[in-house]
């Protein structure tokens, strides 16, 4: 292979939540490519590198750069939020580097908000669990319906990213509607705002209240599984330790 | 609050790969205690901390002594491998923690095996996916099977925890058969050995082949969802972008 690209999943947003390999690969790098988002919440030590981007809704665009800035002889970083192979590029850049054989990925995992946001709850996830996303852009919301089903059913703890968003304003409540045809109305939850980022704040929660929340697209929500309690303020998943 | 106690999330194993705050709290903590094989991890930066340790199984006593050790007046940090909140000591010390209202903790997020396997395969979890441990230790096996067949009936990517040990060296094998009845053979799969450490190797293959292979309890095992397809022998979950 002739050229490299790193995929770096930045984690939550906080320097000091990347890991020392990410923040590696950005500095081994002459020119960043993210959405702009991303690249704002980048600190000093990036400032002399090039930074390049696209718009939301332009990925493929944007992994199309990657390629293109490697192709001249740059070494490129395409950052993501959160983990690089959770809804990240990761995915997309393999698929499009079909066309770019000289081209290689390396993918350099991050904190993803369910396990970000599950340390500020408490511990939400300390057992199995599933990560859905309430995004209908690329998935059809039956396929996300489908899967609530089967998250509940298996009695997960259950990550919800994406829970709204200015056109979907009321999924999260048909989520909540759906997973109270088999959860109890009790079911401790909660969500997580602005993990990793300013004005970071957290919120635990029945599901049956869960499901007339107001949240933001900077929220990750948490559904508990069925041994999971509050416990000082905290939600937490139980593991069945004999105490 | 009179006593922190942080609980460290320290990612799969090599320094690089842990947080820069994961590193700041152990750097913080008089004494750093966890299972021995995670402290053995640690760099030469930690020289100079006291370590304290219990067996394996001895998980209920070994979260006690992070209680007790703060209570002498001592900085303490729990270390756990990947994510404190995956599989790891967070909810245990939540619970133990109802005895000792004078100590808070602060849980610090690493990168679990689910996604630092999955970076080094490529994308496996680039959609929704499961995350479901193997061991019947605390977990009766009969739970265990229900998550693997709503894990099946939801199209989730799968990660699979803890495949196998000397007294379980069928389960993998019981595992696919379950998952086997709902999805089909030819089912890109594939699984990351020793990440972040010595000897990393991966491997990929359908889900019928995975149901015969040799795995050990240092591996992380992933079964794709329907529209995961082996690149370039990486193993990537599509999106469903427009290419």
């Amino acid at each position: 292979m002739e050229h490299n690209i790193y995929v770096v999943g930045m984690g939550p947003g906080a320097e000091e939540m990347m890991t020392f390999q990410a923040v590696k690969a950005l500095e081994d790098s002459d020119v960043i490519i993210g959405y702009p988002v991303y690249l704002s919440l980048l600190g000093e030590r990036f400032t002399g590198k090039e930074f390049l981007s696209t718009p939301m809704k332009k990925e493929v665009e944007r992994c199309r750069m990657c390629f293109e800035e490697a192709e001249k002889g740059k070494k490129v970083a395409m950052l993501c939020s959160g983990d690089a192979g959770v809804y990240g590029m990761a995915s997309l850049l393999y698929e499009i580097g079909k066309e770019y054989p000289e081209c290689e990925l390396t993918v350099i995992p991050g904190i993803t908000a369910a396990n970000s946001g599950a340390a500020l709850l408490g511990a939400p996830l300390n057992h199995d669990y599933c990560v859905i996303s309430l995004s209908d852009l690329l998935t059809p919301w039956e396929q996300i319906e489908k899967r609530l089903k089967a998250a509940a059913s298996g009695d997960f703890g259950i990550a919800l990213y994406n829970p709204s968003s200015h056109k979907r304003a009321d999924y999260l409540k048909k989520a909540c509607e759906i997973l109270l045809e088999q959860i109890e109305e009790e079911r401790a939850c909660g969500f997580a705002e602005n993990i990793g980022r300013e004005g970071t704040r957290i919120v635990t929660c029945t599901l049956k209240e869960l499901k007339d929340m107001q949240v933001n697209m900077f929220t990750t929500v948490f559904i508990g599984n069925s041994r999971t309690e509050l416990i000082d303020g905290k939600l937490v998943a139980k593991r069945g330790y004999h105490l």
